[in-house]
């Protein structure tokens, strides 16, 4: 039986608040610098949703586990993400996250203000600190992990997880970011979606599906290579990534700026390689090609272009595209739950499902 | 019985050889891009003693373990450490690491030869690159050392390992290249002995403690708290590292530029805070401090006010103290060996410490 929205939100809010105290409290970083620990903690401590552990403990529960026997390895999960957030954002040059300071903004910022350090020392110090953040969180999450055997998860399941995170899900990641740094500095006439879709789904896809997974082997006991139903979530939440980043890079093209949390047609203005625009850069005529190709990546673009733009890439068929790529990977994503059996808690994943395809919350 | 120079080094050849070989035969990263993988192993592949491999084969040796047992764990140190130098050369800035580019360099290179991009867009790609390549070099760190558990190190130990890997050596060193980042963006007058040793100790002690340990763990088939011989191991290793680094300071100034890989005098250019410099500081008459303090840190010193500032920290006693230092933290290190039992590969740990310390190889 599907669950209600209010109900959903309530369910997810619960898991998120249960990861947040267990980050805080168990927060047994041997670090003596209270500027790193800072950096390192900005965004774990930022409210937020939390999909990654929810969808972690909503596989559990799917196959007859016990949630709290996965919460550690919830937490890994939402550490992990953040270490590939804080690396992220000084590889993009980013200065907010989430409406807040990126983390190696926060540091330049402590270090102004802590250290008295001018700008430009203040900004390299920032960003060693962001990368030496970015690596202790990516180490934590490994140690989070592993302390699921505290919990009596057995120890080749727990070793074979954190084989998969350290040996499957990170290089994946990290060759996903690899794509997205490759893309951004060619011309967008030299990406295709064949490069975009791989990128989304190893920036995205792999750690959802990475917990999806997880969840399910906790329950069952079982690595993965033992547990039909890890390998179904895995296939789920992976596809379910990918129709996630189709859906957001539509909402930076027409979505709601509030939700959005930054002005939408930045990525038009950044010159971001979308599957939108480039569908609609290869169906353009020529006229329209050079038209696009004069505001797209120019930074002084104004609202009156990027809304010129904008326009042109729906009449070209771009937003239909990317949306009807977007359904057919949900599609595929809902058919892996077939296998699952009917349980209460099976709701729980779809209605996760439509929220991450939704965005709208 | 102590083993003769020749056949020691010859111990260590043979076992740096067997590292390498596994680093290269058992690469199963599964990431696509060339770039990524060839900024991740350029250090890697550069001939090196492998150090903290060695110690790791001898500890397992000593307390009577099979060392192929612990070849996973010895080639796991090695990456562990290639992420943090790839880290740090980034940090520092560095643009050689043993006479050849540092990764983030290479892979600038890479992008403007084999991309076609502008000397910017190059470095930003470089940097980006480097950064990942890091992150890979971490996780495949851990990755090596779950596979201990393909050799039958039971599942326990394997579990203690990498929890300490992740949960301990990771943020101790992280915790030491933050304090150096700190140091680095202060006047040397406020940077103390109280801040440099922790720092070389969690540099650099931490991980040859670590190696040590972990090569006893493996070779009793015991985790770290049930294991004392690792234990000794540990704090021999560690204080053997901070002696090391005490060493490569001295030597930084009064060394032979060829051994040293580096002009001697750069890290008084740098204004580098090290043990010699500060302990001249501290004695230094005002005149004397002033005078340091036109020379240290310029980069524009010229060699005859480099040689000028080193006969004076040589004269205030700089240099005689860091020795003295050295020589406390080795003997200290070797008292720990005195629980250990008299085995032949004994005989290796201490010639690996003679090595270590003499720094003349």
């Amino acid at each position: 039986m599907p669950v209600s929205r209010d109900i959903f939100l309530e369910a997810l809010a619960a898991r998120a608040e249960r990861v947040g105290q267990w980050l805080l409290t168990e927060d047994d970083v041997p670090v003596t610098l209270g500027r790193l620990r800072q950096t390192a903690r900005a965004y774990v401590e930022r409210p937020g949703k939390r999909l990654r552990p929810a969808i972690l403990l909503f596989a559990c529960a799917a196959v007859g586990g016990d949630e709290e026997q996965a919460l550690p390895a919830a937490t890994a999960v939402e550490l992990f993400h953040n270490w590939s957030l804080v690396h992220d954002d000084i590889i993009d040059q980013d200065d907010f996250r989430r409406g807040q300071p990126t983390a190696h903004r926060l540091a330049a910022t402590l270090a102004g203000q802590e250290l008295g350090l001018a700008p430009a020392a203040a900004g390299h110090y920032g960003q060693s600190a962001a990368i030496l953040a970015g690596d202790l969180l990516l180490a934590r999450a490994i140690r989070l992990l592993l302390r699921c055997r505290d919990r009596n998860v057995p120890p080749e399941v727990v070793l074979d997880l954190a084989a998969r995170m350290a040996g499957h899900l990170a290089p994946e990641l990290i060759d996903g970011e690899m794509i997205d740094v490759e893309c951004s500095h060619r011309p967008l006439g030299q990406v295709g979606e064949n490069d975009i879709l791989p990128m989304l789904e190893r920036k995205t896809g792999a750690l959802l599906g990475y917990a999806a997974a997880a969840g399910a082997c906790i329950g069952r006991g079982r690595t993965y290579d033992q547990c039909p139903e890890a390998r179904s979530l895995d296939a789920f939440a992976r596809a379910c990534g990918v129709a996630f980043q189709l859906q957001d890079d539509i909402l930076g093209l027409v979505g709601d700026e509030r939700r959005l949390g930054k002005p939408v047609g930045s990525d038009l203005r950044e010159g971001k390689a979308t599957v939108p625009l480039l569908h609609a850069l290869r169906h353009a005529a020529p006229g329209q090609r050079e038209r696009l190709g004069q505001i797209v990546g120019n930074p002084r673009a104004v609202p009156g272009e990027l809304a010129f733009a904008t326009a042109l890439v729906r009449e070209l068929g771009g937003i239909d595209h990317a949306r009807n790529l977007a359904r057919t990977y949900l599609d595929t994503a809902r058919k892996h739950l077939d296998s699952l059996p009917g349980t209460p808690a099976r709701a729980w994943i779809e209605a996760w499902a439509d929220f991450l395809s939704d965005r709208s919350f």
